[in-house]
């Protein structure tokens, strides 16, 4: 059998191991294990959220209604934008595969900031497009712009706040860079984590609205972060109808399932549990920025639900990560994104506590 | 912005109507609505299924275990294969997408018959393939061999049972043609069905073991049908390692959501829910092949878990199919499909009751 040849540089992308994989592998009792590795929601599922998932259970034998009219009318009203300038995708990560299926092609390119979230590469690969990446993982202007005018790509991704490394762009940084790119390439502006970014600075605020204007940009968000639905994979893109219908000719029929548009419409409305995560998250936060200078290390100034920990060449982030696994503490280790670093999801106080707990005793 | 060509070739594949819809348009009491127009199961949610949904219900924030140890394990005792036979798809439909895009482009074409699933053709599309079609919907096997000798298609798709006519293909004929397909060409058995097929007769039952002997052959199946959970989207592929891992490479992390994987898991060892489906189903459709015999209509003889009505000139299915939808009645008219048919899920004795005495009343 003969592939695409695509498939030949396709690396797969690398989830956290699972709770269940440290229990098996390690033999440690499960509630021993603290897993702050993938950016979970460390309240859990919201009441509201598990309460719609209770009422339609006895709904898993019933299609979605896939023109998901209930669940885009609450984004609508949320963000003051119109239906159709919504999809849904199974997480954010689905309108990253649309768009990329929908644009992409051997011919062309995409450009990102040196260290961001690994799924632009992977779908960009698999489409056979040719990745450009800043120096840093920090979007500057300069940086972009001058691989914007050699490679003219067809998609930019701006990754504000940042993933795995927790910095952001301010508003009007994000706005003069759409500004200044041409209409031939679409913008992509993930705001994944913006809700925490938003709450922190205002500077840093960016809102689907703010972008609408730009028929070639489109804004990103999730439920899977801030309204803790990480495990149902709800997303969406929001622009202008010409984008958006362009992307829903690459959406499979009932990309979503019952359950997850159930829980996502509930948990669009269920303002207070955001807010009680971000006031939780912004608590304990002080705690890992206070950890890190009492050790001597420092850390990227975080606009997201996870704080990032670079270290010097006294302390390897592969040798530290190795050790928190083997007493049940999984983290991020960054080393495969070229940094020696590691990236640690804020947990409520009890996980943290374990957290400081061992890495302090791997520090003495 | 200019898009892959691919898209204006793209039509996007309608879902039947959901209840809600018809509730708003036709201002009928949703209690009186009956749909029987996706091929849902009657029965509902099995009690198993229902059960682990709501013990998983507080961990909607929790990202599943992407390595679907468990479900894999489950289905590889249930079919006596190898973990590393499987992969998992939101829905089979997703594993189609997968090997649509491993293995179509532009140069390459797909064969299928002259009436079957739908989004075999609209996944070659957005690939840019070209599509065959035999004449008829049945699979025979010199109308597959004449358009396999003459276009040497990629794909080959042998839907059985086949989905809108309900009619299957023995399994002598399957593997008859698997014969005579070179190795190039990658055979998909679509067993979305199977389940009824294989209860009916069993000369129709194909098994994924029963075809994992050919390397370019992969068996499709979902718990979308039998095992009730149309709503949750999983199914999957089984072939032999070398195809699962290519098809691996289009997979994107966590295609399966939390609660999703929970429900696959608990309706995989529910094999009383599948016996009280079958049975159901057996017991009710002979109903409606009384009917169509008393009406003076046709069908095609079933081994799904609907049937076909298929009219002469003196009836029209979107006249019948628009006059039951006013009256709350949702089938599936199969019109643009180039058949003057209509298929109808078969229901639970109250729901046939209603339809059949709708639909009486349109007859006198």
């Amino acid at each position: 059998m003969k592939f695409n040849r695509v498939l030949e540089n396709i690396k797969i992308y690398e989830a956290g191991k699972p709770i269940e994989l440290v229990v098996r592998e390690f033999g440690i009792a499960p509630d021993d294990v603290v897993k702050l590795a993938s950016n979970e929601n460390p309240i859990g599922t919201s009441p509201a959220v598990k309460q719609a998932i209770i009422e339609n259970a006895d709904k898993a034998h019933l299609y979605p209604d896939d023109s998901m009219f209930e669940l885009k009318e609450a984004l609508a009203r949320k963000y003051r934008v119109n239906e159709n300038n919504i999809i849904i995708g199974a997480g954010s990560d689905q309108v990253l595969e649309f768009l990329s299926r929908a644009l992409l092609n051997e011919n062309e390119s995409v450009l990102m900031s040196g260290v961001t979230f690994a799924m632009y590469e992977i779908y960009a690969k698999q489409m056979g497009a040719k990745i450009y990446k800043t120096a840093n993982y920090a979007h500057s202007y300069d940086e972009f712009m001058e691989a914007y005018t050699m490679y003219r790509p067809k998609l930019v991704y701006i990754c504000t706040p940042n993933n795995p490394t927790g910095d952001a762009t301010r508003k009007e940084d994000v706005l003069r860079l759409i500004e200044a790119i041409g209409k031939e390439s679409v913008v992509v502006v993930d705001g994944a984590y913006m809700e925490y970014a938003a709450a922190k600075d205002a500077k840093y605020a960016i809102t689907p609205k703010d972008l609408l204007g730009y028929e070639n940009v489109i804004y990103l968000g999730t439920f899977s972060k801030a309204y803790g639905l990480g495990g149902m994979r709800v997303g969406y893109g929001i622009a202008q109808p010409e984008l958006i219908d362009a992307l829903y000719k690459m959406r499979p029929p009932f990309n979503i399932s019952t359950l997850s548009l159930a829980a996502a419409i509930a948990a669009c409305g269920d303002d207070a549990f955001v807010a009680e995560s971000i006031a939780l998250h912004q608590e304990q936060i002080q705690r890992y920025e206070a950890f890190a200078k009492a050790n001597g290390f420092t850390y990227i100034e975080s606009y997201t639900n996870f704080i990032t920990y670079v270290f010097d060449e006294t302390m390897d982030s592969t040798q530290i990560a190795d050790a928190l696994l083997k007493r049940g503490v999984i983290i991020r280790n960054l080393a495969s994104y070229g940094m020696n670093a590691m990236r640690i999801t804020v947990g409520t106080a009890k996980q943290n506590d374990v957290f400081f707990k061992h890495f302090s005793e791997l520090l003495v």
